[in-house]
C-alpha cells in the first residue's frame, strides 16, 4: 500500500510541522537507513555507544549543544518528561507545572502516579507565566506532599510565550526543587543551553523543531540527576532502565543526525525568525485579528483571536469548516479544521512571500464573506 | 551530514534484521511521509483515530490480524511489555517469566517496579521452556507477593524455540494470572492469533518482523484488559495515559502500514521458511557445528555451537574478530563481531542461493585455518 501525502506541496503553517521539515540529507538518510534495526548493524549493546553509524559522537555533540553533561535520544519530548518524572516519583509526589503546559506534561505526571499543582498564568490576553508564582505553588504543594519536580514550558504551544527561565530556576533551587524545561518548540529553533539557563533537565522534540522524522526527542541533564534517571539495570549492567535498554533504535535518529549541522546553524538566525513573526502579527492585526500571548512576541508560534472568522462561520453552510476549505483551495495547510474563534499557526522557516499569500488569503476570505 | 550504510548490499543473516527489511512501498512511504508530524496532518486528537492517512482503518485491521479486540502501535515490543506491566503493577507485584526471555522483558519489569520469578528452561542443548513449570513458578511467586502477569517468549531470540503456548495459557488462567506473549520474532512471520492461542496480550515488533522502519511495535489485547491498559486520562478524556496521548506519531507507522498487505501474505508462506531453515541446519551440521535449541527446529532464528571457530580464534592474530573479517570480505553481514563459541543467525527471507554462499563461506574459512 502506498498513500500519497496530499498537502506536501502546500504552504505549511501548521505549528506542529514547520520545524520538522526534513533537510535533503535527512531525506536521503531515510532511504539509506530505513530498514528495521539497520542502525544496530554494529551495536555492542548500547544504542548511545554505537560508533558506526557515528551515534556515540553525535550524542556527545548533542550534550554540548544542549549545554548539558549528558544527552540521550527518546521517542519524543513527552517520553523524556515521563522518564524524568518516573525516575523521581515518590508516593504522594507532586509536580509543579505552569498552566500553559502541553497536555502530555499532565499525562506524563498522571502516568508516573504524580499529582500536579498548577502555576496559573496571567489570563487574557497575554496568558503569561508569572514567574514568582512558582514560589507560592511549591509552598502550597508541600502541604499536600513531596514536590519532586517543577516543569516550565518554553515556549508553550498554545501562545508561544517565553517566560523568564532564570527567575523560575532560582525560585525552584532556593526551594530545593529540580526544574525541567520543556523545549519542544525551542531546541532546534533557538539557542538553549541548560547550564546558562540554570535548569536541571531539558527535553526537546526532533519532529517538532529539529528537522527530523518522528517520533524522536532529546533529553539533556547533568551528572547528579543522570545517576538517577539513567540508572543501569541491576541484572543487565549496560542497560539503562528508563530507556528499556535502548530508545530510538531506528531511522528517525539518522534523520536527527543528518539535520544536526543545519540545526546548529539555523538557531543562529533565530532573530530573523522573530522579526518575521512580528511582521506577520502586524499584518494579521491590520486585518482585525488580535494576537493572544506575549506582546511584543518572541516566537513564531502565533495564536490569534479571530472574531470575524467566527461570525462568518455562524452564517455559512459549512459552519466552522468553511475556513479550512477556503484555505485548502489556496494550497494553505495547517489551520486546524473547524477552528474559528481563534487560530494557531507558525511562521517558522516559511518564506515571507508565502506568508504574504497567507495574509492575502485571509483578506480575500474576509472580503468574500464580509 | 550523510552517512552511507556500508552493509546494505551484503547478504544479511542478522537475526535482528532479516524480518525488518522494507518493502518497496514502505521505502516510498518514507520519503512521502518523512517530515516530522506529517501523519498528524488531519489529527483530531488521537493518533489511532486518524482517518487521513488511514491509520484508524489500519488499527482495526491490525486487531483482526492479531486475533484481538483492540490493537495499538507502540515504540516497539519492549515498550508494549512495559506499558502492560506498568498498568498491572502493584506493590510487591511479581511477573513470572520464562528464562529465555529477552533482556528487555526483565528491564521492563524492573522499570515497572516488579519482581521477576523465572521459569527455568531445560538447559543444554535444547533450552526448551518446560511448560508445566509455570505452575510451580506461580505457586512459588505467590509466597513472595502478588503475581500480576506471566510472560512467555514466542519464540525467544536466543534459540528460536516455540513453546506450547496453549499449555502455558491454560496453567496461567487456572491460576488466575493473565498471560502476555512476546511475539517480536513471530508476528509478521507466522500467523499469531491471540484468541486461538488463549493469551491475554500479544506484543510484536515492526522493525524485527513486519518489514517496517524502526522503532515501532504492536500490541493486541481484549476488552477486559484494554480498560486497564488503555485507560484514558482523567483530565484529557481522549488521551490514553500509557501512550502519553499518542505513541508512534511519525513515519515508522507509515512503513508498517505500507508493508501490511505483504506481511499478511508472507505469514502464509511460513512453512517454506521453516523448511529452508531446517535445510540450513543440516548444511551447518555437516560442517561440524551443533544446533542449540529445539530439534527439529521450527523457526528461522538459529543458534549454533561453533567449537571449530572458537579453536581457530585462539590461534589467529585477530582473535575472535577473524570470523567477522572473513565474512566481511565475502559480503556477508550479521554475525556479531567477536563471537566464536557460538553464533546466531537468521535465514528468514534470505534466498537459498545466498544461504548456499554462507555455507560455502564457512566451509572455506574452516579449510583456510583448519
Amino acid at each position: 500500500m502506498f498513500v500519497e501525502r496530499k498537502v506536501k506541496d502546500f504552504i505549511n503553517i501548521d505549528p506542529l510541522q514547520t520545524g520538522g521539515k526534513l533537510t535533503e540529507d535527512a531525506r536521503r538518510m531515510l532511504v539509506e537507513w530505513g530498514d528495521g534495526y539497520s542502525v544496530c548493524d554494529f551495536c555492542m549493546g548500547d544504542l548511545h555507544g554505537i560508533k558506526n553509524p557515528p551515534i556515540a559522537d553525535f550524542i556527545k555533540d548533542l550534550a554540548e549543544f544542549l549545554g548539558c553533561d549528558v544527552a540521550r535520544v527518546t521517542h519524543g519530548a513527552r517520553e523524556g518528561k515521563f522518564m524524568i518524572m518516573h525516575s523521581l516519583a515518590k508516593k504522594d509526589g507532586i509536580v509543579v507545572v505552569d498552566s500553559n503546559a502541553h497536555y502530555s506534561t499532565f499525562v506524563s505526571a498522571e502516568r508516573a502516579g504524580l499529582n500536579v499543582v498548577e502555576v496559573e498564568n496571567s489570563g487574557y490576553p497575554e496568558y503569561k507565566v508569572i514567574e514568582e508564582r512558582y514560589e507560592d505553588a511549591i509552598v502550597e504543594a508541600r502541604r499536600k506532599g513531596d514536590v519532586v519536580l517543577a516543569v516550565l514550558t518554553y515556549p508553550d504551544g498554545n501562545y508561544g510565550n517565553l517566560p523568564d527561565v532564570k527567575a523560575v530556576a532560582e525560585i525552584c533551587h532556593d526551594k530545593g526543587v529540580p526544574l525541567l524545561l520543556n523545549c519542544a518548540y525551542s531546541i532546534g529553533r533557538m539557542e538553549i543551553k541548560a547550564e546558562k539557563l540554570g535548569v536541571d533537565f531539558v527535553v526537546g522534540s526532533g519532529h517538532k523543531s529539529m528537522a527530523s522524522a518522528g517520533p524522536i526527542g532529546v533529553v539533556g541533564m547533568f551528572e547528579d540527576y543522570a545517576k538517577v534517571v539513567l540508572r543501569k539495570s541491576e541484572r543487565f549492567k549496560n542497560k539503562e532502565v528508563e530507556l528499556l535498554g535502548c530508545s530510538v533504535r531506528g531511522v528517525p535518529l539518522m534523520t536527527l543526525m543528518a539535520s544536526f549541522d543545519h540545526v546548529k546553524e539555523r538557531v543562529k538566525r533565530w532573530n530573523e525568525e522573530v522579526e518575521k513573526a512580528r511582521w506577520f502579527v502586524r499584518e494579521f492585526e491590520s486585518l482585525g485579528f488580535e494576537l493572544l500571548g506575549e506582546k511584543p512576541h518572541n516566537h513564531d508560534l502565533l495564536h490569534f483571536k479571530t472574531d470575524k472568522i467566527y461570525e462568518i462561520s455562524k452564517k455559512v453552510k459549512k459552519g466552522g469548516y468553511f475556513l479550512y476549505h477556503e484555505l485548502k483551495k489556496r494550497n494553505i495547510h495547517g489551520i486546524k479544521p473547524g477552528r474559528t474563534k481563534s487560530i494557531k499557526l507558525s511562521t517558522y522557516l516559511v518564506p515571507k512571500d508565502d506568508l504574504r499569500k497567507v495574509v492575502q488569503a485571509f483578506e480575500e476570505i474576509l472580503d468574500k464573506y464580509g
